[in-house]
């Protein structure tokens, strides 16, 4: 049922919407869980002025779930009418509406940022959210190929595999230096707490979209990079300011404020995005309620229609 | 099935919990629907070290939806393992758990800090929980008759049948100064943004359970009253800072933290409570996740038995 969605259209919607502040998202609650087990419970919650609900979204990361054979994320998303607070509807996803909205907004973010055409994007990561990627970047951005790298080799033939048997021609890199060199889009989605794309790296055309860093820790791409970019796009300023690439680089003192533009800005028009082939271009992403709020609904209509 | 679950007993290991600094609670989500039609949600989570679940609650208040023949309170509590943070139950109660431990926490809080015997309690307001206090304090507290305020009188006279409906002498009163003079436990539990007793009113002897206060605008009690009660005791210390009476009595200068003490301090024994019968005692709870966490498991247990 969820392919009838146009998910790049309800993304670029969400964004709009919030960096036309049209949108009400208080912060992120978090729950930290110190173990053992340890885990990590986001809560993400907003509406949308004038729409028809307010949505709750708890999610969670639990990496010892790996050890007993189930997933380490789940969650669920929770519909109330924004008029009279009564449940409109629970979507038990466990998680799957956010991994989709996030591989949407990375495609609708690398389409509008990078220069076309993209022959080949290069993929750092190899979980869910790296096949997701190459699936919708192949539908939406009309890319052909995928080099893909990760840090445990067995996981990253696992997702070699997995993208080439949708018919996409998938190969594995032995390095990140490898995807640099080759790609003009590269998508990272780890859950590092590391630098993997190191300063100076990046040529000239190149666009990044980092998608694995939502947290305060996390990190995938040296702040330095971010403070020369001609471009650093976010999904929501706000929130970037304490979780993600740019709330590293803000710390690092690399990177001002002033320099971060939301790409919901960028989609209106009234921010520009890149302006020429060979700026480099960084969009991150930590993810915003109003994506959860209109995947939500979308879902939500369409198991009403049947 | 609800009536077989020891309310106070669990209501004390919340509070116990909670005071022996086993709890994790973040501060409470809070989102503001500005309308209209206007409503707020408090979004309440936590856990208890050693424990088995975590708690989401997500409580709303739309106070038009009784134009519409609605109730303007609803509410709903998720249960997630705390070692996995798969979902383990979903308690669609409409805010009625919430109704159920605040009263139960209500009757606890009066047991321990009032002079016994009560002969009269004193209730101020009209609403669910006036009506779930009277029946609490008679059943676990010893309470003989009820004495009844409310602003509005067509709703007092509905809330004194129906508690007298259910075998308890009710009578109501003229004025919140008549319950004053002729009852040594007093509840409160109405939405007034303005104090209904006023400094002074009180007589020695007097315990105050302020109940309807939650937030950082509403008030039921003059704060001057907290500044020279005997004990002030709270459900959640860091909590009371932000909401309730404590808040307004801590912002108006009269109070300092450091003389409010916690309910869980005084069941456990490492703080003092009331210490004679002419003590002016007041307590003021906001509610805290540990409450939603222990009535969710003990429901959703019971369920799980049949």
């Amino acid at each position: 049922v969820i392919e009838r969605v146009d998910m790049l259209g309800i993304m670029s919607e969400a964004f709009v919407a919030h960096s036309e502040g049209r949108s009400v998202i208080p912060p992120v609650g978090e729950l930290m869980v110190d173990g053992p087990p340890s885990g990590e419970v986001h809560i993400k919650y907003g509406y949308i002025r004038g729409g028809r609900h307010y949505v709750v979204k708890i999610a969670s990361g639990f990496p010892g779930n790996q050890r007993i054979g189930i997933p380490s994320g789940s969650g669920l998303m929770l519909l109330f009418d924004v008029r009279t607070g009564m449940l409109s509807a629970i979507l038990q996803d466990e998680g799957h509406l956010t991994d989709v909205r996030t591989a949407a907004a990375g495609a609708l973010v690398s389409k509008v940022m990078s220069t076309a055409p993209i022959e080949t994007v290069g993929i750092v990561g190899t979980g869910v959210q790296a096949r997701l990627q190459a699936r919708f970047l192949v539908r939406h951005v009309g890319c052909r190929n995928v080099l893909l790298w990760g840090r445990d080799e067995d996981h990253a033939r696992d997702a070699v595999d997995d993208i080439s048997s949708s018919g996409v021609e998938t190969s594995r890199a032995t390095s990140v230096d490898e995807i640099v060199d080759s790609c003009r889009l590269i998508i990272t989605c780890t859950s590092s707490t590391s630098p993997l794309i190191r300063s100076g790296a990046l040529r000239p055309g190149t666009h990044v979209t980092a998608i694995g860093s939502d947290t305060p820790e996390k990190q995938e791409i040296e702040s330095s990079i971010l403070g020369s970019a001609d471009v650093v796009a976010v999904d929501c300023i706000e929130q970037s300011m304490l979780r993600g690439e740019v709330s590293q680089a803000i710390r690092a003192g690399v990177l001002s404020r002033g320099r971060v533009v939301e790409i919901g800005s960028i989609l209106n028009g009234s921010a520009p995005g890149r302006v020429g082939d060979d700026q480099i271009t960084i969009a991150d992403l930590t993810g915003v309620a109003v994506q959860d709020l209109l995947i939500a609904e979308a879902v939500s209509d369409l198991c009403a229609d049947g």
